[in-house]
């Protein structure tokens, strides 16, 4: 049995908060947050707090808190020499007061409050500073059903980076074919098949050999076509750089 | 019963091939391709030919070949006044000869021989120039599953650029991950349930509303360390862009 106190009550934390409250080997000790409305509607399942001076004692402390939270309410805690962990894929674990055994607990995963999350879908990666704190922590996200892996800061920095590409970056290209097709009268709808499938095709293929399309066919007729077509300077020098750098990687360098 | 001729041998008229075999009201009176070869494990499922002067009677004759290819194919066909159509995003309907009846069957999906597809989850977007042909042609994409949606030129040609974002140059997102990653002593298999979920979300949620991450919370320090991190002045670029962007949809115009 691990007891937990879970800080933070954002999107990482209700849906962490969800997982640990139906895993069978976790115990969660309190729940924090400074703003103790935030997570009044579950003051049946935990118990609440918003005074850090009433927290009690816990295998872990995770602090599910905006990054620039991170280091103040790490020092904040009123005690020492607990397993504190953060969940951030950009801030050093070394962030934590060093009055704690430091480590991290970075779900690389998007989580929203409107979606579900299935854990088993969740690569946890974790960092510590000291050896004897990893097995309590892979248990930890072993107990949610989550795959583990152990990564360093400099590999957690760019998975961190590489996420904010397939994530981040492809969510706006998405947003860019609804701009498009919704203002020329077309329906984004149309697409989401297409979306579905480019992302469930590099589950098994590489994204190299998954490419298609007239950037990787070097088609300039089409390429023409599509530039006169946009109409948001924005969306020409996207569809420029994106064709540039497929052909960067497909054999030729210039548009 | 809907007869049909196939011509081309690449991805699309190969997964077309293979619904409209499976498919209950279809027969398929030929496959044409100009490499015999190329088809000739197909000879015992159907009549295969590579000379156009022996090609047969059929209620539509479907140009699966190369865009540059589709007007001088058809010109080529030896009858007239039958319909004709190609399956391609962004070549006119009046490309194909204009002796034929003439329309679009185009599969708004990504298809490479590798990957198995489910014609389910691949909308047929429908042009024809005459209204007679169209039920024929709805008929037989309700054959194989799909579904259809009849546009004209200019939303199939902004479908097909939409689909060039959020499928081509998405693809080379994931690309990049993949750099970022195994360059670096990452693995870019972490990834892939992230890149699941991102596109399973705008099948519920507006791309608008899905977005996430730095560059959306204006977060300077992150957005600073992550352009540091980046050791390829490509990558730099399309990051500066792809934050601006999201900046432009979500708030402030300048990084
Ligand atoms: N969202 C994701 O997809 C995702 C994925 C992986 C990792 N992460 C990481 O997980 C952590 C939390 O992210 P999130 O998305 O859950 O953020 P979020 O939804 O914005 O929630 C942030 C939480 O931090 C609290 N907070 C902010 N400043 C605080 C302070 N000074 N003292 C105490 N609490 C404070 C907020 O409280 P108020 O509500 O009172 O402001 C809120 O509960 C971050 O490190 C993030 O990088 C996020
Ligand atoms: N792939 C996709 O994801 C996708 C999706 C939607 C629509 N489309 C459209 O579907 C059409 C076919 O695309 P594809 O991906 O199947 O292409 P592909 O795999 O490159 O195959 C092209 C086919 O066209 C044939 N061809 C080329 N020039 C020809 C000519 N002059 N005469 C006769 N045959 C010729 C090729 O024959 P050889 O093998 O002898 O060269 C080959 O069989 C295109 O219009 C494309 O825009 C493709």
């Amino acid at each position: 049995m691990i007891s937990v106190v879970i800080l933070g009550s954002g999107n990482v934390a209700t849906h962490l908060f969800k997982a640990f409250n139906q895993a069978e080997d976790i115990v969660i000790n309190q729940w924090y947050s400074r703003r103790i409305t935030a997570i009044a509607s579950y003051k049946n399942d935990v118990e609440i707090i918003d005074d850090l001076s009433l927290i009690k004692d816990a295998d872990v402390y995770i602090l599910a808190v905006s990054d620039d939270a991170i280091s103040e309410l790490s020092s904040q805690l009123p005690f020492e020499n607990k397993l504190v962990l953060h969940t951030s894929g950009s801030v050093s674990v070394y962030d934590i007061d060093k009055k704690h055994k430091r480590g991290v607990f970075y779900p690389l995963q998007t989580f929203s409050k409107e979606a579900e999350i299935d854990f088993s879908t969740v690569p946890i990666c974790i960092e510590t500073i000291d050896k004897k704190s990893y097995p309590i922590i892979k248990n930890l996200a072993l107990t949610i059903g989550s795959p583990t892996k152990r990564v360093n800061s400099d590999q957690r920095k760019v998975l961190h980076l590489a996420a904010v590409f397939v994530n981040n970056f492809t969510n706006q290209l998405y947003r860019i074919g609804h701009e498009i097709t919704e203002s020329q009268g077309a329906e984004f709808d149309l697409l989401k098949p297409l979306i579905l499938e480019t992302a469930k095709k590099v589950q098994d293929l590489s994204p190299f050999k998954a490419q298609t399309g007239p950037a990787k066919r070097h088609d300039k007729k089409t390429i023409r076509k599509h530039l006169k077509l946009l109409e948001d300077q924005h969306h020409e020098d996207i569809y420029q750089l994106l064709t540039t750098s497929i052909q960067h990687t497909h054999g030729r360098k210039k548009l």
